[in-house]
């Protein structure tokens, strides 16, 4: 049985959700399953010294324009969402709540996520609508989210992110096929030619 | 006759490399010429406040690894090249007169000194070096040296890193389709898009 591929993402990463519209068809034509893995941005960018593409001057225009168009070359939904980047804290911990306790919708659960914030333009930092989010995905919000604020729930996002930036994810999405690193959904022609025929 | 492709690079740019190898096939696909330009990325950089790529902590180590992957991807000849990154003035240069004084010898002398660059590990900064690619390329190496140290060629340059920056590019290769902004060689998908059936 192959290994899964790991999938880190942060849900205010436009890149992270474009992978992950196309992470999990590609696994399943080679046999494999996806392991999603929540990380946040600001702290790893802490650790390489990054900022937010965004507020990068000149390359941030053009990352707004790439966006969209990169959706449109995806065929995905997508609609620069207000405010952005946004804290998404709260997501991942309900996330990781979901993945402990209800696997089964954990994973429409991120995809929920992703589509709300940037297709659908809801700020799933606050509060009412992640519950929304995760009322729409079948779970017990209001469980969900209490148990998000319990200091086991925020342990193991710590540890998520710590584990993530020790492994060397520098920016999302972040993939690993085997082992092997991948930065980014431009590397998905790269993965699909690992899954096919192995390491090149 | 639609527009040439503009093709903005740096010779120590490896994704530039891996660009300039590619962007004439697809550019011949679909009846396009190719406009070579030059450009400094550490002027570039400079507005944009960001720094060569190997250089920042974690993702300058995957970077490595990335280059080599993407080369073997694409089927090029790759190898790190030490020093990196060089100073490509003098290359640039020498580059802007050729396509002023011997244009049939421009294209030939920019892959050769490429591939000089990054897969024979010849360094193209240093002066001796530039002189046998320019041989090499079937120029007239001392007259071009010599033209390139000129006040003349000095402020094409200057204009052209200026141009560069005016027009928003802030890295390398960045390339203009019909004047839509492209950055990076990971975009050469969303570019053959483009050419095969326009804006997307």
């Amino acid at each position: 049985m192959p290994s899964p591929i790991e999938f880190y993402f942060d849900f205010s990463s436009p890149y992270s959700y474009f992978g992950a519209e196309q992470i999990e068809p590609l696994a399943t034509r080679y046999g494999r399953q996806v392991d999603f893995k929540p990380t946040l941005l600001g702290a790893v960018f802490r650790v390489s010294g990054q900022r937010p593409l965004t507020e990068i001057p000149i390359k941030g225009e053009y990352s707004r324009h790439d966006f969209a168009r990169s959706a449109r070359f995806a065929k995905l939904a997508f609609r620069m969402p207000d405010p952005f980047p946004i804290s998404t804290v709260q997501a991942a911990r309900a996330c990781l709540v979901l993945q402990q306790e209800r696997p089964d919708l954990a994973t429409g659960f991120i995809h929920a996520a992703f589509r709300a914030y940037f297709a659908q333009g809801r700020n799933i930092s606050e509060v009412e609508v992640l519950r929304q989010v995760l009322e729409e995905s079948g779970a017990n919000a209001g469980a969900v989210i209490e148990a998000a604020g319990q200091a086991q729930i925020k342990d193991r996002l710590k540890s998520a992110v710590e584990e993530s930036i020790a492994r060397g994810v520098f920016g999302a999405p972040f993939v690993f096929v085997d082992g092997e690193p991948f930065w980014g959904s431009d590397r998905l022609p790269q993965i699909e030619r690992w899954l096919a025929s192995g390491p090149f």
